[in-house]
């Protein structure tokens, strides 16, 4: 069947389709074009009835304009969502930007009830600004268990390293974007905490049994699913106890037989990304969307080639591969789910109130580790700092106090990223390649958590062996982790207990301002640079 | 006299200043927080009558909401303004940013006709889309002759090396402007072209005599004046042969003299930045304000100390250092220009039309010089990138041209910048650290155009010698420079035939497209990347 705007099956097939846009409004401005459609296109899509957008990039204020624009270009009701799982100033700039997850289930070993509390009021939160940038669907929470310290994908993404603590978390963020009036969604369906490769990149395979299944990854899917959950997204995984032909995304088994049938889920499942390689690479654009679509998804999330995935299911529903109730059941759940939800809340472009501020610096307050010091002398030192990317780099860009603040103390600034020249050598037990740096102490700062599409390479950089070379030149004034709690545990058995070293889970601002208001012990001007224009 | 916002006297000197702000909504989002007020700063002297902002940072879309709200805490129509000499898109992501002015300046040697409708368009281009941000005044054109190569801080921004070109491409420019009804500055008078010191660190001298003024520097102000351009801009320069006290900004001779009696300018004259260091190293807040008023300045812009300045400047009245009529006159020009220009014009979120992206693609083209060659082979080479700064940097952040086309042929990106490793070590003829690199061909990207703020750094770095010991060891796959026409001259002089290389003066997307397609001869393909998330 050849793509047809009008004809009618086709329409209905595509309001099940969400596809991707930059959340700015000009061409220019997409921050990943090969995956952004044009505006072009995507009024094109929107004209063709295809039924929700996933939105990334471009600040909260423009993202308000952007979802005015979108709902303008649709006929119908639209499912606007976006990956904020730690606040919208995760993905759009001006919005709270909130420390992940896994902070809060480190939190909750000590203290249960606050932990619990501020998990609901980050949903809260989350969900007000998304309302507020004319968002109605957040993808969160992360319901998948950490329990593999390697993973590379959730990692500090999820709200726990047990299932209770994930469960209890999870649903306490879910009640918070409730409140707000804003759909949420459970992933990875059904856990991926276990896989130690990303999804992204490739297939990871999980070899649980069920039982094993049920005892650890399905119970915070359980706990959300009794707390009315609005939908659940499917993970790119092969679990060949479950079903040895296909991913979780594209089996029946585990969407129908066990997702609904078993949980009961009567919400709306969607797909994540079929672009991701763990699909594509084994699967065509149009028949990816047919399997899952078969196999029991309602929402087809950024398939490779829309118009491929609407034709292609419109001929499996007509002749008659699918069953057309299948059609039907989809549509009513999305219409029923969106008229649960609350309409956007765009009149004012104040996206972040007060007690959104108060919350934000109160989570990095509350997961602020410091290790007992004496402070960091002034020096004429470096500032040698490691970050995952330049571009992006919501944690850096601009005038960020750990870049600018440690430049009063006499610290210059040196960036290590993986575009810039390689600052290892080929010594295990001096990796650092101190010439490069020239003299000095150095404070040492590591952004470093474990993001997707970086695969093995985080891991590789020899880090525990570069803190021991510093420490035995007496070169380390300093160390400072933001992100992942694994590596500061790793790296804080090296310390000599005398090092000024602190870690915190948020990389945001907030973050590098209070670690360093800490380290640098009031030191700490607002003045500290001339420049004033670009 | 303290600081009183009821008082009707400061009321109306408030109205003189205009003060700095970002062009984001959020205070978290300003990108220089020392230098732009945050929001409670802002509506506060926006209620006790401060009368213009100067805008930076932030997307196009955006600071069509900004500039309502500035408005909305307004009681006076404003003066909202901003430095987009080379287009919109030059501070506001999404806008058009079109090539450097001196592009316009070679190509009028070659073909005048041409090169002034460019100019006129360049200028409506940057009007249309300043209104439709709700701009009403653009800081420009620049009337600088650039016949110093050396000058760090006017360089590309001029519209030309001799004063005939810089009066017809900025009388061009302005006329374009015009039509789209926005107001136009004049600066940097009475000329900063013949400097070698930026006034953003020091305060340059000018030797020149006023018969040398008259031949050279005081041409273009001249055509733009009897052009009927709204207003002039200062310069922080000591002209010793004028005035041996005061720079310019702060020079009666100067200003009423010269600019007022002499050229009979009748329209706003305003300050240059008052917080530049050039200013500020030599005279006080309030005192510097004072000094330029009394000069012979309407507006006072970005003084260290708003309040400080509206309190001394008003104190000076009373006490009869200044007359009162200094004041109504300034006051009644502010009015009358503020009458003569267009309302914003923005009811629409789009701000770029087909016609804007034509010129800008149009202008690129106009201005690209390609070294005669057979194009860059396939290698598994090294993508050797030289940039100012990391952040900001609006060539690059992104999935921009010069950093991911050149993968597709097997060149993997190197950044070189100020805050990274350095890639120098202290061998004159073989300055480059090659060892750092690794092996293979070496593509090399100049970003260098001489930005303000660095002062001597970028003429320390060099590149002749990298280039001469790149070809020595047959490593030069190509170069390319995107910016400097001086650079490109001398490094074209050491260029072997054989190599590929280009240069354009722009160093937007749009002109690394245009390159990279001469240079790679069709081998770019636009799905080159796999990560499609942060």
């Amino acid at each position: 069947m050849s793509c047809n705007p009008t004809d009618p099956l086709q329409r209905q097939v595509a309001s099940l389709v969400v596809v991707r846009a930059s959340g700015s409004m000009h061409d220019s401005q997409r921050r990943y074009p090969q995956w952004e459609l044009n505006n072009a296109q995507l009024q094109d899509l929107l004209q063709r009835g295809v039924g929700g957008v996933i939105l990334l990039g471009g600040s909260a204020v423009e993202l308000q304009q952007r979802t005015r624009q979108l709902r303008r270009w649709s006929e119908q009701p639209l499912l606007l969502c976006a990956d904020v799982e730690e606040g919208v100033g995760q993905r759009f700039e001006g919005g709270s930007w909130l420390v992940p997850p896994l902070a809060l289930a480190r939190l909750h070993a000590r203290d249960p009830q606050r932990s619990l509390a501020l998990a609901q009021r980050y949903g809260q939160c989350t969900g007000e600004q998304a309302k507020r940038c004319g968002l109605n669907w957040v993808l969160g929470p992360v319901c998948d268990v950490n329990n593999n310290p390697d993973n590379p994908v959730i990692n500090v993404r999820a709200w726990g390293e047990e299932p209770e603590t994930v469960a209890a978390l999870a649903s306490a963020f879910q009640r918070g974007l409730s409140s707000s009036g804003v759909l949420g969604c459970a992933k990875h369906f059904p856990g991926h905490g276990d896989t130690t490769s990303d999804s992204h990149l490739d297939l990871p395979v999980l070899p649980h049994n069920r039982a094993r299944l049920d005892q650890l990854e399905l119970r915070p899917f359980k706990a959300l699913i009794e707390a009315g959950v609005d939908s659940v997204m499917t993970a790119h995984l092969l679990l060949p106890q479950l079903d040895p032909q296909r991913p979780a995304t594209l089996s029946r088994k585990v969407l129908t037989d066990l997702l609904r049938r078993d949980l009961e889920f009567n919400g709306l499942v969607v797909t994540d990304a079929l672009v991701m390689e763990a699909i594509t690479r084994h699967t065509g654009a149009a028949e990816a969307a047919v399997l899952a679509f078969e196999a029991g998804a309602d929402l087809i999330l950024m398939p490779a080639d829309a118009a491929a995935a609407i034709s292609g299911i419109s001929q499996a529903l007509s002749e008659g591969r699918i069953p057309l109730q299948r059609l039907q059941t989809a549509l009513q759940r999305r219409r029923e789910t969106l008229e649960r939800c609350a309409t956007a809340d765009d009149s004012s472009p104040n996206i972040v109130d007060q007690a959104h501020q108060a919350l934000e610096q109160e989570l990095v307050q509350a997961s602020l580790q410091l290790h007992p010091s004496s402070g960091i002398p002034a020096a004429k030192g470096i500032n040698l700092i490691r970050i995952d990317s330049v571009w992006p780099c919501p944690a850096l860009g601009g005038k960020a106090p750990a870049l600018h603040h440690p430049q009063i103390l006499g610290y210059q600034p040196v960036l290590i990223h993986p575009q810039g020249l390689s600052p290892w050598r080929l010594d295990p037990e001096a990796p650092l390649a101190l010439e490069l740096l020239g003299d000095g102490p150095v404070l040492l700062q590591l952004f470093l958590r474990g993001n997707p599409f970086r695969g093995e390479r985080d891991r590789r950089e020899p880090w525990r062996a570069a803190v021991r070379q510093l420490q035995d030149q007496h070169r380390l004034a300093g160390l400072v982790i933001y992100g992942s709690p694994y590596v500061w545990d790793q790296l804080k058995s090296e310390l000599d207990p005398a090092i000024p070293a602190a870690y915190s889970p948020g990389q945001m601002p907030e973050a590098q301002q209070q670690v360093l208001q800490a380290l640098l012990q009031g030191k700490i001007t607002s003045n500290d640079t001339a420049d004033f224009t670009d």
